[in-house]
Formats: C-alpha cells, structure tokens, sequence
C-alpha cells in the first residue's frame, strides 16, 4: 500500500490502523513539543488545482509537524494551466524528488491517474478528485465519530448515520458511505430527488428523500455543503426553498436524539444548509472534525512515508 | 496581554518593552547565527485578507529566524471568499493548531473580532484593518525614530513628528499617532482639507494643511502612501495636483532642518507622494524602516508566544 | 563572482565548477539523508514576476534540501504591481534579510539591474528575464548532455546539439548556445526564417531552416517550447503547420543517430513541438533535465551563499 487514493482501495484493517496510528499522533501533538522529527528531509507537494485552503493548510500543518518540507504548487499558472499534462506533471514532480504529492484536482480520477502514471514512485494522496472520492475527509469524520460516540472502539457496528444533501454531486458523502459502512455503520442517505444519483445500486445505504422522518433514528447527522452553482443548474428550486427543506435548523436538531453528533465537512453556509444557532450547539462537532484531520493527516503521512513502515504491518486487527 | 490587537490596548510600558525587546533580537540577528529556536514546533498562521507581499514576508521573515513554521493563507479562492464567516475560520484556524494568526483584513476591526471569537486562544495580530490601525507599522516606525534620533532612550520627549498625506484613511496615520503621543512625541498631521477626518477631537495632534510652514520645526517628516482611488473619490483634483501641494519634493527637503528624518511605510510611490531624489537622501530611513520591522515582528510573536514569558514583565520601567 | 545573472558573465572554469559541484551534491541527494546543514539561517526570496511554477518549485526544493528558508514573493497583489520600482523592491528584500534573491521576471535585464542597485548586498540568480537568458537552465542542460554523452567529461568538444524551435525569442536558446559553445560543443539552430533573430553575427552557431537535413548530423536534439501566441503574432501560419515543419514526430526521430539525446526544457506541448510518443522514447532524457535542476540549482546556491567558498576556487581547470 504506498498511495491512498480511494476508500475502496483500503481494507477495514488498513482503515482502522490509520484512525489507531491518528489517535497515538494525536496524543503526542497535545504534549509540550508538538512536533516529530519523522519525516525530516522528506519532500511532499501540494498540488492543488482547485482551490481548497481549508484541506491544504491542514496537509501542510500535518506535514511541518512531521518535520517535512512542503510545496505549494497552486494550479493558476501553472504548467498544468498551460496545458501540461497531468503525466507529465507526475514526471516532473518525481523528478525533483517529492516523496508525496498530495493533489486535489476538478477531474474524477485524477489521483489515480497520478498514481498509475509509470514514472511516478512517491505517494499520491487524494485530497478531493471531482464528484469521486476524498478519502481523508470521510477518515477524519469516522475518527470523530469513534471518539465522540464509541470511546475509541474500533467497530462502528449499530450506530446510524444519516449524510443529509447533494449526495449526487458529493465526494464527501461517497468517501463516507464507504468508510462508514466499511466500519460497519449503518448509513441513510438524504436529499432531494434532483440531487440523488440515478441509481444507488450497489452502495450500502438507505435513502430518504424526509429529513424530518430521519433525523429521530441517527446516531449522526451529517450535512453537505450545498453549491449554490445547484441553484443555477436548476437541480434546486432557490437557496431558500432548499433551505426550508433540507437545511438543519433548530426546529430539526430538536428531532435528533440527545446524544447525537452534527458534523459537516466545512466551509459552512450558515443559514443555508445549517442554521448559525444549530452550528454552535454543543453536539456539533464540526470545529473538532478540523482538529482531527490534522491528526489524521499525520497518520496518513506517516503511514505511507515513515520509514520502514508498512500499513498492513501496522494494524493488528 | 495576548494579542496585538491596536496601539490603544498597549501601555507606555508594553510598547517600550517590545521596543526593547526588538533591539536585543536586533543584536542576535546581526551575529554569525540568524537563527533562533525560540518557536520551534509553534504554527503561525498569515490570513491575508488583503494584498500585501511587504508585510506579509516580513512577518513571514520574523516568525522563520525564531524556528516558527508559517502557513501562508491567501484571501482569494479561501474560505472566507467562498463566504465563511470570520468566526468559523478562526475555529478552523484554532483547531489546526494555530499558536499565532496574523490577520491583514479590509473591514475595520477584523482582528479584534477574530480575537474575540471565544474559539481562537491562539494570539492574533493585527497586519493592518481597513481604515484603523496597523500597530506593528507604528512600532517600527517608533523603533526607527528611537535609534536615530534617541541613541536608544526610551522617552521621545521633545520629538516633533509631522505626518503628511491621506490623514483620513490612513491606519498607519492612526497607529503612529497613538505610539509617537504615548512615548512622548509631539505630533502634527498635515493634509488637505479633504484628507483630514471630520473631527480631530480627542486625538493628541496639531493640524495643519501648510506643509512649508511645518517641515522647518520637525524632527521626522512621515509621508504616507497617496492611494490612486483617492483620485477617483474627488477627495483630490489630480494626482499632479496633490503631488505639487503637498508631495515632499527636493526644494520642499531643503526646509527641513539639518538632523531631521524622512520616513515612509512603502511601497513608495515615487514621484507623486516623495520625490525619487529625495527617496535617496542621506537622511531618508525608509529602508531601514524595512530592516527594524523584522526585529520588531520578532519581538511581537517572542513576547505573545514565547515560552512563559508575559509582556508586562519584560518592561522595566 | 556573487550573482549568477548570464552565461556571459562566467568563465568556462566557473561553469564547469558549477556542474562539478552539481554532481558531489547529487551524490549526496541520492544518499540516505538528503538534507544537508549548509544554508541552515539563510532565507532566499523567490521573487516571480511571471508564473513559472516548475523553476520556482526547483529553486524551492534546492534551498530547502541546503536547509534555507525560502519566500515566496509572487508578483501578483505584490508591491511590485502597485508600482514599485525594482529599485525600490530590491532595497525592501535585502532589509528583511535576504541573502539570495532568485528573480524570474518579464522584462530582458531585470535580473542585472537588481544585482546593480547599490544596495543589494545579497545575491541575485537570474531565473529567467524576458528574451535575455535563463542560465540555470543551460547549466542543468549542459549537466544532463554531460552526464548521458560525456559520461562525466568536463569538455563538450566534439558534441553537435542542435536547438530547434523559436530562437527569436527563447531565453532558454540563448543561454545555451553561450554555455555549450563555452564548453566546447558545436550548436546549430533551426527554425522557420521568422522565428530566428535577424542578426546572428557573433553567435557561436551555424543556421538552418531545414531540421530534416540536421537531425541525422546530431548528438543532442533540443526542442523548444513553441507558444500559441506566436500564431496570433502571425509568426507562424497555424500550430499545426509549424508542428508539420518543426515539430518531432516519430519519422523524423528516426534521423537521429542511435546514440543522440532528445532534450526539452519543459513544460511539453505533446503533440505541438514534440509527439507524445517521442517524448517518452529511451533516448529522451526530459525528465532527467528536471532531477538535474536541482542538483544544479543547489550547486548555484552552494557556491554563491555557502560558507567562505568562492567559485573560481572550487574549479581546478
């Protein structure tokens, strides 16, 4: 295992060493010296051709803690925006001696096609390709949920997730249908008819078009951020009519049985997918999902780099 | 004291120990070894919210000679641009393990805001917040003054300061008014009547709109950057116009007495608010300006970050 | 010799001196512990008036395996496009502190007039500077012929490269005709009749407008990245038509000695000035130029920041 490219590739096993390894790096980062000198004199690269400061600055802050030396290679002008290809990009990269890259790309499948890419013998890490996958945000949101609702147990058998929101055009909510159910969750999901994919053949989940008939049986209620591209797509009527409908206000979260989390990937629209009030109750756990992905990150990080390692040697599962 | 937030927050005190504290880093970094490791393993985050390359390395120079690792947060394509509200990104922030954020913003107040967002307990430091102030400017401007016109004393007692220019939107203008009159100095703002604020009440300065008359009986002559928009804005006829009344050109230079200096904040504009001749002057420390504010950036993030040690007792006086 | 501004600037032992110490510190890279100590303090200033993501990512990589701190200062939102004068921005970095500035600007000598304000006390690498040179660029190149043709050798007497494309304009043909020439090898340049200057007296190089004659003559063949504005400059009738007169497909690889290099400074316009499938033949040595940048470019800032050593002393030639 040398790249992490999809949830589809990991096994439970593999999963659950990364959330245990997240766990044991977390514990050092709260010490007096919060920094590891593990990754010293390694090269990783940020290479980010959509914007997303959010899940870059948490890989860059991930990698300093490691000791590493980051990159930041940002897509507007660059050689990929004169027409490089991602190939050849690979190639370069590799060349100048990144031992990772992590890329966040527009295009489906780009990570893979990074990986794959014959020249290329760093770690590729996915942070968010298209409407596919984004791997380290549905691990950071099983790491929260485990540790706010499991006690770190490493089986997330009997609890129920609820991924509320444009589940069609979400890598988000894929990454985490994966996980959750790899993890043994029992996962509904929704949204709009507009905004369901076509067929939901094959995915373990349950799927509900009434939020207010699903919130009083989750354990979880996880809302998507809605684009307001939507809108003009005409996949949603306005802002507002989704809102009414879809979004978690205060009226909905009183739905919710007491003990359980709200959680949402960021950036929040307040006041649209989730109300200002609802975002500051004390079983939103979105403020502690960022703190969790620099400790997952590290993980990851550490995982595929640090020396001698392997994941599968890892877990003990 | 945890933040660095405005001139007013400050003691005469607290001023004067970073002043001093800036002078001794000033020492250090002039040896063999630039490099401090005060900050080892501390994460300091620059939210620039508006452009500024000048301030942002030079914070970015400051926090890298104490062994900090800095993370470089860009308005455009961030968070913030997508809409998220100033609290969540310092959550966001917060949670990744920010020690200190360095926040540049357009709106007035942005950095007290982001203090006061109950989430952050990192330290914020203001960079400069729409019209009101940029108190780390001030304090190297103070340095600056304090080592060529006052070998080092701490009072300005006796300085006479004239501050010429855009009075009305200056944040620098603000923030040197507050230090230079709370170390003593005595301070004239000198402007057209459409660049000087509606009221002056309170503020501890004389006023004038005769340039001539006030240069012979300075010690500083402080131009501040003519902005463009201003133009536009019918708050002056033409740039050529404002330039001949009230630009510090050479024949305007020769007004000034032998031992007085010519400061600016940069980047100059040459030829409209300073003349290039007289940018090249002997007694013109505009680049020096530039060297003091990283000693002084390094004392701010040494005194708020600095293991144990309070502002209040550094000073001794 | 402090600056590395043009080819012209050194001497045939300094370059060799340069590619000799590129070799030991490649030597080094390939080792267990690729960080080396030697710059540990000194910050270098990546200051990219002009986007070129693959040299800054090099020079980036090359300082942080030498253990320096590096800013990055991009043009855009910087002082530099509010007006500031070169000057003016050279005086600002070398106060912060920098000990090298790396500048890759628009305008032919930009480079060299930084390196001659006087108050640059750091040094000045040109990373390429309008239609003038781009010399770590020949240097990596002549590096790379070195290594696969010369198998070490410090003389290129003997080796024929011919530099195909748009000669007018391409910094990059320039600094390699002066360095190879320099270093013995034999250069002939091809091109369309527009796309060569209209004087090539005292250049070191014999001319032609037919590739098809030159390619089976050669022991480099090195193409030039052709830029899609020079259709609308109506310097050549369509892409597809130079691509058909200049471009490399496979036939015309075929003329090539067995044992002759294909080159490209990146990044490629597979299918415009060089086909896909040549691009990834055995003898195309593309992505070596880019592992040898960085070698190269730790050798230049080696020799140019590294303690009490001087250039012309590290050549024994």
């Amino acid at each position: 295992m040398k790249h992490l490219l999809s949830i589809n590739d990991l096994s439970k096993a593999e999963s659950i060493a990364i959330l245990d390894t997240a766990q044991e790096l977390a514990r050092v980062s709260d010490g007096p010296m919060k920094k590891l000198p593990t990754l010293r004199g390694r090269t990783i690269v940020n290479l980010f051709a959509e914007d997303s400061t959010r899940t870059r600055i948490s890989f860059e802050a991930a990698a300093k803690r490691l000791s590493a030396d980051v990159i930041n290679f940002s897509a507007k002008g660059s050689s990929i925006s004169k027409g490089e290809s991602l190939k050849d990009t690979a190639q370069t990269l590799q060349a100048m001696g990144a031992d990772a890259v992590i890329i966040r790309h527009g295009a489906s499948g780009a990570a893979q096609r990074l990986a794959d890419s014959k020249w290329m013998s760093g770690a590729v890490i996915n942070a968010g390709d298209g409407t596919h996958e984004h791997p380290s945000q549905a691990l950071l949101d099983a790491y929260t949920l485990r540790k706010h609702l499991m006690h770190g147990a490493q089986n997330l058998k009997g609890i129920h997730v609820a991924i509320v929101g444009d589940i069609l055009h979400s890598r988000v909510a894929r990454s985490n249908v994966l996980l959750l159910s790899k993890l043994g969750a029992e996962v509904s999901v929704v949204a709009p008819p507009t905004l369901l994919p076509p067929s939901l053949e094959g995915w373990p989940v349950k799927v509900s078009t009434d939020i207010d008939a699903v919130l009083p049986t989750v354990d979880v209620c996880y809302m998507l951020r809605m684009q307001r591209e939507r809108m003009t797509e005409a996949l949603i009527p306005t802002i507002r009519e989704y809102s009414s409908g879809y979004g978690l206000n205060e009226r909905r979260a009183e739905l919710l049985p007491d003990h359980a989390l709200i959680m949402h990937p960021g950036p929040m629209n307040r006041g649209v997918e989730i109300d200002a009030a609802v975002a500051d109750l004390p079983n939103t756990v979105i403020v502690d999902q960022v703190r969790n992905g620099v400790a997952v990150r590290m993980a990851v990080l550490f995982l595929l780099l640090g020396s001698g390692t392997t994941w599968g040697g890892e877990a003990d599962v």
